[in-house]
């Protein structure tokens, strides 16, 4: 049985990793902090865990932490994740940190889109935590930069193309659209249900959410040349799900069917990747609360286009599923114990 | 390893027992019908179960859904269950029906509230599946009337007050409120997004709801008296969960932290039933998903009232959960197989 | 034309007085305050405003505003306006309070649900002003108290059974639930999209919401009798709307035809009382962005209770548009202007 | 005062012509059919309405319309309206038609993406009622066709874009979401609530969506030249709005700042676009109810993109308030008579 810890559990994402982790058969989790309710019952903060979870809130002591657990998942703000993950390391732990303070190979990006960088040398030793294309890595790491909730519907959903180099890598777009937990569970007005309900809006828009450089990084590493993409999120009023709809040019043309059978037989091996059948799209409804990514591929024979859709549930596969894929990976148990709950429906 | 037929799986509990079964270690879903549907896959219906499921829909012939399984979930209209159930009993087979049509001792009171009754000679043989009152029963049952939403919640709430007789039996009100999956999923435009969305009603007000027989019949047992209630539900913009406000007249004087103590040693020993500490109230929210039913307890010292909440996922605690804890019971599994997900929040 | 300030617009009833004053053809609001964004474009706080509304916010300096205005909505919190009523008053203007501190006909009840009162002497001298109960009352007012959002629901639910003696007054119960507009626009996260969302829950159970004592009050000068009630607000996942079911005990037999007649007549001049034909119950989604309160009655002949259910919008009827509606009865307007907005459906 | 009729009044963008006219100074409602409902109240199809409209639906017996309307709003499905538009037109009544039966020039297209056209002679004397480009046009218009919610919200988004021939016409995308109100009042289980709810979907993907030749006609028009775009409409869980993310290649170099003031100047004098200043971006929350359209434009310079987002309320700047903007210019009546209603927010 895996000790593990959860340090910042006041958030969606750490929440979302204890009710995970309460199904995985070989995993137990013993401590769980979270700065702001150091103290009080788990269960206080999220009734949700009331009887399940006994555990009292921890502060984030990181020596302390160390010592109850083999395996530590640091769901904490970029910055709060860096000052306590090289203790970890130090300690013989593994992390996996759903923060975006070990993503970038390349401190000076990192800088650029977030703040100087305190360990900058522990980046060459980070996995960019994407099983589906980085499963080998995983398995050996000792830290693993679990990828934000955008760039893994992105990333899954370009990969077919970019790898057997279909589509003109200077135009792509992804349009795509997040749940409001994507926005954290921080007490913000933006964020109240009366600001949001009711309302679709874009964000960011211009190629300057924090999100882009992590995909463009990637997505660069897939094509093997420098991508640049233009990347718009939108804010949906619904709870859980991205969708990215992503649109590229074909350089050779192509028909949905090819396309559909050739995503379907790249994915084929992969667990959690459900390729529609040509002409299907997929909905964030039915990844709500799984860790699959759904993906529809479509030509558009008008315009020459490739448009991709792609579906995650944002704190499943984006965030604390994919964690725990990535946990049950670096430690040698199947690769699906704990994540093979389907989607809620309705 | 258990071989179970879900027959009727195009609605919302048919998609749930899936969903539930699948996580289920001790079961195996051989056979899954939908007269509507039959011949599809059961994942072109629900998308949610592709790459999971990979059963074809068939039609309904009892005969040769009985030859592939041990036990049988009926998740079909009323009346039409009462069609197919005596067959799959006369073959030996145990069957947990989700429908209304053996949940009442007296057929009387079903052919007021429903229509005639087809077989009235097996309802003295059904158990009412409400384990936290009956499990022995359900331990030995061929065929388990599975409770109807409004009624679990409603029967939980009170059991506690009237085994007690802390209530004056007279005056017992539930303002009940539910999410639109109780509704079903028939084509209807009441139903529409856009014409239950940011709206609240009641319905069925003034006792013409047909639970309010059944939740009477259960609640008379325990009280060991004719028991006439006045309910109202109402119909909330949300997908899932119930919540009952239910009003009783104290016989003696009690504080909240008295009955909130009496609560939680009652239902001390049950897996799902949460009681809330002195003056905590539940959501409906902390218990979507999962097969818990949260209680509060609370009194008004000025008006001498005790109000009880008690909230449920309809589709679980109040459905397909249920009616697995009842399989888990009659076949001698642990109780909580299968069952074990917590809410999945937000 | 009447100059109309709105003081404190940064919340939900203070941009709905100026959605509503911007249809209104007899007033023109001259000057808007609110103390966090002073400065700013109110079109900035909310955008709907942007291009009809040009003014600029302003610090809540009472003198100055009232020489801009004839008229003086206060959309403030409790305490905050008493700190600013009295100059207004003293200055010759009219006001029109949404808070709660001019609710109470005893600074006794005012001080034992909120806190000291800063000008008692000011109490006898407002007016509730509910156009419903008190019409008369409100013309000749310098200052009305406009009331809560649940009271408004509550009072107009009962006042023809109280009026005509039906019912028994010492077992009264209002089962209410709002929409989360009610709750403020604060930043609390109790009160984010996620925490709200696809969740149904009671608070302030056992009587101890601050409307209670304000619906007491009312309802004790109908019925010319003490009246303690038990009253359970619920928290619905939507923007706008209250929605309460009222029970209590017929004192002598009556039909459902019989009291949906009486109610029928009794409201049957007012202009924004809907009594729906006998059988009807309202949803709130037939009032909302409107100022109507939609009443539906019906006898339970099983249990010998009424229940009433009444909807109106919370920003509407229960706040903004009252107090529109209270100005042109105070300013000798039809009492309709600038509220003959149905509502939006969907 | 003017005499109009509404026929087809049973969908939602019949009740919402029936809202909007209601604030309407100069327009009475003396006709409204329904053929499903024919002999009903209107106020029994939509309680929204009671107190106001007292009127009974009407069958649709196009002479009996003629004769008691002077000006006529078919809000019918498409073929439908061009059964009974052409006799309208020979008594001598002028007719805006929101359905897509006479938004073509030419029959041809229609056919293609509709079915044969019934009186293809109308097509040249009908015009594409959309003020902000042809004002002049619909002022002397016997027959308007009221334009599609997707292609208003993508042409007023490009208009000024491509009159200045600022960007490239080849590679235009518009991906684009609409709430569920945009999917008709059908009673289809796609739009019952829980199937919509808490899911984000794109459907019509690879130019499949009937509105694209509709916007290529418009946009074609406006570019004096052949465009051909790549559009892919979402669907939103809300109930009223349109947001379109469009994404152009600027020919020459431009930065945020001096499109947005290219915008404003171009809209300068719409009484109902609202350019947001430099770097803003709409949410369909703060038009929702009112008939604006509002309009952001911002961009990319990594990628040499411009990126233009529109927001309308698709039920009035997308339907039946741009058919009564419509209305008031064939009339000579002020434009915005009875549309100068704010959004209702929250």
């Amino acid at each position: 049985m895996l000790k593990v810890a959860v340090v910042g559990a006041s958030g969606y994402t750490g929440v979302e990793l204890l009710r995970i982790l309460h199904c995985h058969p070989e995993a137990a989790v013993t401590c769980i902090t979270s700065e702001q309710s150091a103290g009080k019952p788990v269960s206080d903060l999220f009734p949700s865990l009331r009887g399940r979870y006994a555990q009292v809130l921890e502060n984030l002591e990181p020596v302390r932490v160390a010592e109850k657990a083999d395996i530590i998942f640091t769901a904490l703000p970029h910055k709060a994740a860096m000052e306590v993950v090289p203790t970890f390391l130090k300690l013989g732990k593994r992390v996996i940190d759903l923060s975006a303070d070990y993503r970038f190979n390349d401190a000076a990006t990192y800088e650029q889109w977030y703040e100087p960088h305190m360990n900058p040398h522990l980046l060459p030793k980070a996995v960019y935590g994407l099983p589906e294309v980085r499963r080998v890595a995983v398995k050996g790491a000792k830290l693993v930069a679990n990828p934000g909730c955008y760039p893994t519907s992105v990333i899954l959903g370009l990969q077919p193309l970019l790898k057997h180099k279909l589509i003109d890598t200077t135009g792509i777009i992804s349009d795509s659209a997040s749940g409001v937990s994507g926005a954290g569970r921080g007490a913000k007005v933006d964020n109240l249900y009366c600001e949001v309900n009711e309302g679709f809006k874009a964000y960011g828009v211009g190629g300057v959410h924090r999100h882009t450089p992590e995909m463009e990084q990637e997505l660069s590493l897939l094509a093997e040349e420098r991508i640049t993409i233009t990347f718009t999120p939108h804010l949906v009023p619904m709870d859980r799900g991205i969708l990215s709809t992503i649109y590229g040019r074909l350089l050779a043309p192509a028909t949905t069917a090819e396309l559909a059978g050739l995503y379907a037989e790249f994915y084929g091996g992969e667990p959690f990747v459900r390729v529609l059948p040509a002409g299907g799209v997929p909905s964030t409804a039915h990844v709500r609360g799984s860790n699959f990514c759904d993906i529809g591929v479509v030509v558009d024979q008008r315009t020459g286009r490739v448009i991709v859709v792609s579906a995650i549930d944002n704190l499943v596969k984006g965030a604390s599923g994919q964690a725990v894929q990535n946990m049950n990976i670096m430690c040698g148990l199947p690769e699906g114990l704990g994540l093979e709950g389907l989607a809620l429906v309705p």
